[in-house]
Formats: C-alpha cells, structure tokens, sequence
C-alpha cells in the first residue's frame, strides 16, 4: 500500500476503536496509549515492520516489542486486523478476562504473535536490546541471507524514565546495535499528571550522550511519520523516535489528559469518540474494506518469507540455524562426559565458582550458542572461558558480554537474547545482586526463557566485604519465585550436573549459587544425583536419629557434624539438596524416603532459616537470621555458628529433649 | 590552611600510605580508589567540607556520602587524620577484621562519621540525592540560620553506570538540589578492564540533559581540583565534578590499571610506592607535621558549630528542630487516637490502601515530619493527603515529592532523608514492584533506617493487570529480609496499627503490603493486637480442631472457613497475623498459646506457600505456588483456591488422615 491517508486514517482508528470498546466491556484497562499511538502503528505495520501473520516464529521476522505493556490493546489490535490466527474478535471481547489471551499486559506464553512479556516499566526495550544483540551476533555467525531484521519498540515514559532504560541504551549504544529503532510515545503524561511533576530531562540530549540517533515526529502526521520512521531505519546506530503525540487520541473530551491512561473512557466519551473519529461500526466490528487494507499487509511479508525459506533450504548452515533457533542443544554430548569422566577420576577441592568455570570451559567449546558475560565481575563470577571471544561492534560473532555495571540491563538483555531464539545466554553477579535484576529474573520465569544466572558469592564465604556483599536471604528468596530453579551446588561435580541440568530446561531459568571459598570434593561418580534435586550423599553408619539436610557450601560441614554424631553413636544421614525445586518434583515415595519420619531433620544453610521448616518440619533449623559482618570468611562461618562445635550440641540437646 | 600543595601532597600521601597499608595487613581491599582520590578529598576537606571531628552528628554538618563505598579506606583515613574519636589506628589495623569497626565497606551503624552504608553500586550516589532533599526541606521549614549544608558525594564508573544513577540525578535535576555536589573519580577502570570494554557514554552530556551543572579537573592538581570544587559550590544546580584521576595514584608500576583496584599492591609494590611518594614513615604510623596539618582543619568546622549552636539555642523553632533531628515523635498522639476511636465507632469496609490514606490523614496533620511520596502512583497506592503539599524547587516545604517513576531511585532517596535526619519517609509503589527496590529495602534495614514502604496491590487482588503485577513471592520474600516488619493488615484498624507500629520503629523500616481490594472490617476495638504480630481474632466455639493463620485480605476468608467449620461441629481458631516478624519476638508462651500443638494448622495468604510451615508445621498451607493470571479478582481468588468451598474439604481430608 502506499502512503494514502485517506486509507491509513480508518485503519488506525480501527485501532482506536478496538481499544477502547475493549477497555470499556473490560471495565478495565488502558486506553490512552492505544489511541495515542494507532497512528505511529499504522505506519510502522504498513511501511516498515517485516512480518507474515502466517508464521508468527518465522526467524527472520522483525520483532515489535511493545514496552509500554499496559497499552496491551494496541498489540491485540494489530495482531488480529494483520491476521495473525490468535487473538480472534472473541478473544478480544474477552479482553482482560480468565481464560483470554489477551491478558491485562501481553504474555508471551499466551499468543505467538507476542515476542515477549511487558508491563514491568522499561523491561521491554532492554529485552528489545538482548533481541538486537542476538541478531547482530547470529547475523554474524550465519549471514545477511538468514539474518537480517530489526527489533522495533513502542516505549512510553515510563519506560525511559525507570533506571534500566539507563543501563539498556548505554549497551545498545555502546554494542551499535543499529537495528534497534525505539519508537518513543512522547505524549507528556503519566500517571500521576503531566510528565513536568516529577522530571525535566532533555531525553533526546541523553540518548545522544548514550551513541544513539536521535529524531522525532508529529505522532498523528502520516507522512511525517513515515519520514521519521525512515530515517530511523537507515541510522547507523540505535535510533530514537520521538513521537509527538496526545494520548487519548480520538476521545475529544478526555484525550491529552492523564485520566485517559489507565481508566475506560465511559460510554458517553465512547459515543463522542465514534462521533468524533467518523466511526459508525458497532463495537468490536471493523468494516470489511478497512479490514482487507489491514489483511492486505500479509501479503508482503508472506512473500518475504517465501525468499528467506528458499534460501535457508539452500543455505549450508540452514539446518544448524534451525537447530540453535529450534532451542535443541547438540546431539554430541562428548565434552560434558568427558568432563565429567575428569571430576570423577580425579575430584578437585575448588571454589563452586571455579568448578563452574570449569564445566563452562567444556560446554562452550561444545555448544555454539552459548553466549556468556558478566556484569564486571568476569574475573570474580569466572564466566569467560576460552571459546568465548569478546562480542563487540567489530566482532559481534564474538560469544562474551562484557555487559557493564549493568545487573538489571544485563538480566533483561538475557531475557531478550534467549526469546530472540538461537542463542543460549549466561551472565554472572555476586548473588547479593540478584537483588538489582530481581524483577528480570521473574520475567524469565514467568516468560519460560532459558537463561542461566551466575551469581557467585553465594554466603559469608564473602568474607571482608560484609553485610551488604554478603547474602543472606537470597537463595530463600530466590526460591520463592515461581518457575525457577535455584541451583546451589555442593562440589564441581554437584556444579557440572547443575549446569547440565540447567541447560537442558529449554522453558525455565535457573540460577546458580556459586562459592567464593574452596569446597572439597564429596562424591566420585557420575550419576547425576543432583537431577532429583535431593539425594542421599552418606547413609547413617549406627541407627538413624537424624537426617542432616544441607545445601552448597554447608554440605562438607554437614558430613562433618554427621562423622561427630556417629563418633557418639548417633546415626546421621546427610542428604544434599542441590536444588529443592526439582526435589519437590519428585514422588512422594522418594521424598518421604530421603526425609522419614521419625528422624530429627536438622536443615544447614548459610542463609535464613525461613522455608527450611518444609523440609525439616519441627526439627532444627541451622542458619543464619541477620546481616552478616565483615571478617575471614572462615571466622565468620565459625562466628554464626556454622561449625560442628556449634551445631552437635545442638542436635544432642534436641534428641535428649 | 591556605593552599599550600607542599602541605597538601604529605596530607594526601598519608591517605595512600594508610590505604595501601590497611589493605595489605588484611590481604583484601581495594587500594586504587583511596590513592586515586586521595589528592581531591584533600581538598575537599581541608577547603570545602564543612564538618567538626569533636561533633559528628552535629545537624548542620556536610555531608560525606563516599558512594563508591569499596574504597572503603579513604572514609577511614579521612576520619581518623582529621581527628573523629573513631576509628582510632588500632581500627585501621584491624580493617576488615570482625569486630573492627573500619568493615569492608563503610557501615553507618559501625562509625558516627559514615553517613550511610555504601558499597552496592549507584545508591550511595542516590541517598545524597536524599541527604540534599532533607536539607533543603528542612531549609525552608528553619531557615537559613539552622539549616544551610551540602551533601558531597564521591563516585565511581560503576556509580554512574548503574540504572539508579539515571533516577536519582533526573530526580536531583529535576528539584534542582542545588546543594549536592559528586566528585567523580574518572579514572576509567572497572573491575573487567578499561571503560571503553562497556560504556561509550558522554557522561558530562547526560548530567547536563538532567539539568545538572558539570564542570571536570585533573584530579591530581590541587589548585585546579579547588578551582572546579568553587566553581561546583557555586553552581545553583546539582553539580558534577569529573576528577580525572589515575586508579592507584602513588603505585608506581600498578596505577592506572584495573588489578590496582581490588586487590592488594604487595610487599614490593608498597615499597616502591613509598618511595615513589617519598613516605618514609613506617605502616600505620602518620607523622607528626603532617597530622598535625590534618588535625588543624577540625578547628574551622568547631567554631562554625559553636556559631550554630549559638544560634540554635536563640531559636523560637530550635527545640522542635532538634526533636525531629532526634526521631522524637511528637509527644501529642490525640489525633491517632481520635482517628482509632473513630473507626471502633463505625469500622468501614474499605481497601487497606484506603484505610492507609484515612491513617495517612490523620498522620500528616499531626507529625510535621512525615514526608510522603509515590513512584508515579498516587492515586494507586492513595499516599498523599491534605497535609502535604507537593514538594518543589519552588516549595521545598512541601512534604509530598513526585518521585517519578524511579522506584529504586525513590527508595534510596527515601533511606537518605531517613538518614539525613528531621524527616521522616514513606512512598508508594505496587508490591511487585517491590522487586525493582529491593536491595534499598535491604540497604533501610542494614542501616537501621526508619522508612515505611506504602506497597500496595498486594495480591491476585490487583485482578486484571495479570501475572507480571499480582505479587506472589513478594509479602514471603520481603519476610526474609533481617530486620525487616513486612505488616499485611486484614482491615482498617489492623492498617492504623501497622501505621503507628511502623512509626514508633526508629531504628526499622517497615513495609505496608496493602491490598486493593475493599475488605471487611473485623474488629472494632482499639486495643493494638497488632503489636504482638499475631493474635487470636476468633476463638473457636466447638472443641478446638483447627487453628486458621491468615494475613491481610485473607483474613476475612478464614473467618468464613472457620464459619463452615464450626457449622459441621469442627472448632477452629483465627489467628490474624500481621506481623510475623513482631511476632516472633513474643514469647514463647504467648506463641504456644496462639499455635498450641495438637491442633492442625491451616495457614492462607494468597502468596506462595514456602514459609509457612515455620508457623503451621505440618498443616496445611493454604497459597499459590505459580504465577497469577489476568481476570476479575473475586474470579482470581476462587481460580486459585481462595474459597470456602476449596479450602473446608482440604481441612476435612487432612483431619479424616
């Protein structure tokens, strides 16, 4: 189609249309931003957005990543006035109900056509960043003729007002990722009043400090749009669209008003806004003639992908490229065996962190799509390893990140990378850190990304740092988030089993817990234990009175509280619990049989005892309750108590009890 | 002292030759920072800082936030030259050493002369953003003639380069806290190598796009580091100062590289160092002449006291100015009193957002000090009330800030003005954004700092906004932070005692999970049961069988479960929990009387399960172990289990086994 604004203005206020009857039989929602930018849409779904609605997954499609997730209607409009087979009309007419795909925000697990969740304020165009990287890395590895797509953005205020933006377009503009186009609603609102009350900042002025083109244009101005569009795309560097807009547009007597953003408009300013837009289809009807130019864009897109589906059969790297986008890991599963087979004939006593270095050294040799990086802890988290070469602008076939001072960004470039498909990221922080990125962890749960968290410096083992690097309830909380598995390992083979376990979840993230401080090795077989995240490490030699139930760096103290038990007669298993979520997984039968009944359970972790009272019932909790101190990681362990002199008393007092 | 750089470079050598030193005694540190900005924070000190050793808490005081809290040594040395009583030399000896005041990083709790706890990355930098706030409120509420200070910050890269960066200078921007002034240590290290691995920022671009006056000085010329400190002082907005310096200055073959910044020098290394600088004395040993230069300075900052003094004492506001400096609530507490007779006259069904803001009401009017705010939800999170103004460049008297949407950037702030003293903070934001914070929530409780988190919408309750806004780990996960309240009331009267817990708490932050949803009143008394954290609501009629825990809108649900239970000749207990943390301070009688064994234990939170049997043992745990979804609330609530019909037969089966 071209540039017909007589054609394009209908299409756009279908989309108005949509939204805020949606939002008005919903009771609920958001119809400011919808409105605000239909028309910013229409331009960029018409002109410029490469995609074919019959193949929502098509590799090399663009990505549109709605940051602005609450203006959900937007991206349900557009998915079904394109064609795509998901949302239907009923669908939307659901809007917002139990059951419907189109949530409050747009999930990825519910429509194909959703690249990635949003709502959470400025997660979207950091994701949007890891899928820009992701192609520009792929594009390296594969070529123009299989990878060659941009990852467009509609973000709003919120989402470059949050720290994260920060840390996104620092990245972006510091890797040049020239095919992300960040199309910015500029509508001067929030929700709280206009965008005054609360930030003065030049925003163009400090996407141009971060190395980003910078335009703008008049939001409801068809060719003006286009114009600002185009020049976005032939940038050489992130581009940043200022769209001049009114939110609400089309609600004549509410529009350009923050009451406009996250409320329904009401019936009386519905029937103003058909009145006021020309609109005379009944609700959730769309005349078929605007319909066929919203259908009609297809058709590029399909042919467009008919060219990349011939090249990709004739392209010698074509099934390799399937693979990695397939999310399959290799057949071969040599090195990580062959690893293994090393730990178990010769057990080393290194630090977790180490051991996770080690098993990183063989499985990115072995696994091509395995991309690491670090938020500036490369020589602390030990994530780099000798097959990953520095990604950069001149080499963005490289394999490691160096992402910054950056938890959050990185965490969120991660979750973005890993839906962009074709990669398989990894990043490290200390484990205290989690705390900045903790929300982009919950999106690569609630998303299902596979992506591995490094966070290395898992307890006290920090030492001299002190309470704000030492964590303390983080593994617990960790552990709380749904759709997670937190691995913390007990020795290099307990690491190598979780990151192979880790890996192998194609729809959900893990994190390991990983030492500072050397652990001795605790087993010599190869019979990955750690897969029913729980498992019997030493049977009680006299009869059982207690199970030991411990986890990372406390499973070696617990072996030693157990050998001090047995010493006085008192049979002690120890059971290492590498990961609880997989242990919860298992049958009844197997867990009532590593915890019976009838046994005091004694839980050892340097972390908080909360959560520990599900495996240990009314038996003892071991732990640590405050922050930490600074000291010798050694004299602090011993100073809260973690030592065998502490803790047997302990014990004994409870089974004289 | 005039500006005498013969005098000067001894003074900053002694803070290399006792960094450099401290950090090797303890073989862990990092020296590069201390001996980078060693020349710059001699300056600062000897020519701009207002400050006297003899007084450190004194109220008019600059304040010295060292944001890149790893160069710990520099705080130390700063401290101890010019004459504070801590830390002595014996401290500095023992740095890093439990037990030594001189931690890792520095700890607000250890030294009365460390503002506040520094070292996780970006918030020391966003506390001042605090400090600078307090100070100009307190201003307009005091004058000039008692409150008139500066905040001086020192920052990193990895201050700067964090996302809490970009809120905490775009809030300073924006309110124009033309008394904070950063020095930042450019001396583009990281820990991963030079700067240009991960950053391509015009930093100097992007503080002036945030309204920020920026200036820059070699950072090892004394005269020109005075010059760019006189002219940051005089800028009538935020001011950056980059330093440009060599990491490590004074190493002779280490400086200017990234090993010198964590680890360190070595024997050898030292040696050279003293030589290069021309240090003669021995580790740990300053001399005389140039102590005796340091020392001086404390002159200056007494006589200026003694002058504030004077005109503290003279002052018609002076007593009210040093009762809230003091954290001394206002003797007066009739208006919560009448607010709470209030409510046991005619107790409303209302949300506890909304029951928060009738509290809020009542609050405002009557404790001058309460400052409020939200990130961009106020009429979500219902925080600002008649009482309180907005607070503006134009009205720093105002006690209601805009925070935008910067939830970290608003927390930290919120830690500072704490901090700061004569303020007393609490802001809103939803519960699940919680998560974008929580590392400030954990920074307020390390720090001992009275700030109250106003988290609302804290359940499936938010309905249709879906999984990524409905907090589900969240009111467990906050539980697991060390000396946290995390308070979830179930009804008006319960939110006005979370409110006045939360307020007498001078040395703890609390957080308000509220809901936002409208729940039923429970009781209609004033007797602050909240205060023992739990307490028996309802006692059971027939023989006790089941004792029901619930918090906050769940409370209600198990009113009506204990209802059905009754019905069928099953005696049960309620047991309203809104404080777990209050209540596990409660004797162990009291907490045996309220969960006696021999009864079977239900606990409901609509929130995840993993916590609960600390109080239920091997009951039953009534929650939602999985994300949430987009719907109708009361829809939600039945969905996932919230229901009589649900819940009553779980508790029959488990009575039946």
């Amino acid at each position: 189609m071209t540039l017909d604004p007589s054609r394009l203005a209908p299409m756009a206020n279908a989309i108005r249309a949509l939204s805020m009857d949606a939002v008005q039989a919903a009771n609920s929602g958001h119809p400011g931003m919808p409105m605000g930018m239909a028309d910013v849409a229409t331009v960029l779904f018409s002109q410029f957005l490469k995609f074919d609605p019959a193949a929502p997954k098509w590799p090399d499609r663009d990505r549109f990543v709605l940051s602005a997730g609450h203006g959900s209607m937007l991206i349900y409009s557009l998915l079904h006035l394109t064609g795509y087979a998901a949302p239907t009309m009923d669908d939307i007419r659901n809007f917002r109900q139990l059951g419907s795909p189109c949530a409050g925000h747009p999930e990825n697990f519910e429509l194909p056509g959703v690249e990635c969740t949003t709502g959470p304020l400025g997660q979207g165009l950091a994701m949007a960043v890891g899928m820009a990287l992701a192609e520009r890395h792929l594009n390296a590895q594969f070529g123009d003729s299989l990878v060659d797509h941009k990852t467009w953005v509609v973000a709003g205020d919120g989402c470059l007002m949050e720290g994260i933006n920060h840390e996104a377009i620092g990245l972006a503009g510091h890797l040049k990722l020239d095919r992300l186009k960040v199309l910015w609603d500029d509508n001067r609102i929030t929700i709280d009043g206009d965008t005054d009350l609360s930030t003065s900042e030049d925003i163009a002025a400090r996407f141009k400090s971060a190395g980003w083109h910078v335009t703008s244009c008049d939001g409801h101005d068809f060719a003006d749009i286009a114009r600002a569009l185009a020049e976005a795309e032939a940038a050489d560097k992130p581009s940043l669209v200022a769209c001049r807009t009114v939110i609400g547009k089309g609600a004549p007597n509410k529009q350009g008003g923050h009451n406009v953003h996250g409320a329904p408009l009401g019936a009386d300013e519905i029937a103003a806004a058909r009145e006021y837009l020309g609109w005379t289809a009944a609700p959730f009807e769309v005349p078929a003639e605007i319909l066929a130019d919203w259908r009609s864009l297809g058709a590029k897109g399909a042919a467009t992908r008919a060219a990349w589906e011939a090249r990709l059969v004739a392209d010698a790297q074509g099934a390799e490229f399937m693979r990695r986008m397939a999310g399959e890991l290799p057949a071969d599963k040599g090195a990580a065996r062959d690893y293994m087979a090393s730990l178990v004939a010769e057990p080393p006593k290194v630090a977790t962190r180490k051991s996770s270095e080690m098993a990183l050294e063989a499985l990115t040799a072995a696994i091509p799509e395995l991309v690491g990086g670090s938020a500036d802890l490369t020589g602390s988290n030990l994530t780099k390893t000798k097959s990953t070469d520095p990604l950069t602008p001149a080499n963005y076939g490289g394999r490691y990140v160096y992402f910054g001072i950056r938890e959050f960004g990185m965490a969120a470039a991660m979750n973005g990378m890993a839906l962009h498909g074709g990669v398989i990221p990894y990043g490290g922080t200390f484990l205290v850190f989690s705390d900045y990125c903790r929300n982009a962890i919950r999106l690569s749960a609630i998303q299902h990304a596979r992506v591995v968290y490094v966070m290395t410096h898992d307890s006290l083992g920090v030492g001299e740092d002190g309470p704000t690097h030492q964590p303390i309830e983080h593994v617990m909380s960790l552990r709380a988030i749904p759709n997670l598995l937190v691995f913390r390992p007990a020795d290099a083979i307990e690491t190598a089993e979780a990151w192979a376990l880790a890996l192998k979840e194609s729809a959900r993230p893990s994190v390991l817990a990983l030492t500072r401080q050397n652990l001795p090795p605790l087993r010599a077989d190869a019979e990955m234990k750690s897969a029913r995240g729980a498992y019997r490490l030493k049977p009680a030699d006299a009869a059982r009175k207690v199970v030991l139930v411990a986890t990372g760096s406390e499973v070696s103290l617990a072996m030693d509280v157990a050998a001090a038990l047995e010493g006085k007669g008192i049979g002690a298993d120890v059971v290492s619990m590498p990961c609880a979520e997989l242990f919860d997984e298992q049958d009844t039968a197997y867990r009532a049989d590593l915890l019976p009944a009838g046994t005091l359970k004694v839980s050892i972790e340097a972390g908080v005892t909360l959560g520990w009272q599900k495996y240990v019932g009314d038996g003892l909790t071991i732990g640590i309750d405050t922050f930490g101190a600074s000291g010798p990681a050694d004299q602090l362990f011993k100073h809260f108590g973690f030592s065998v002199e502490a803790i047997v008393p302990k014990i004994e007092a409870r089974l004289a009890a």
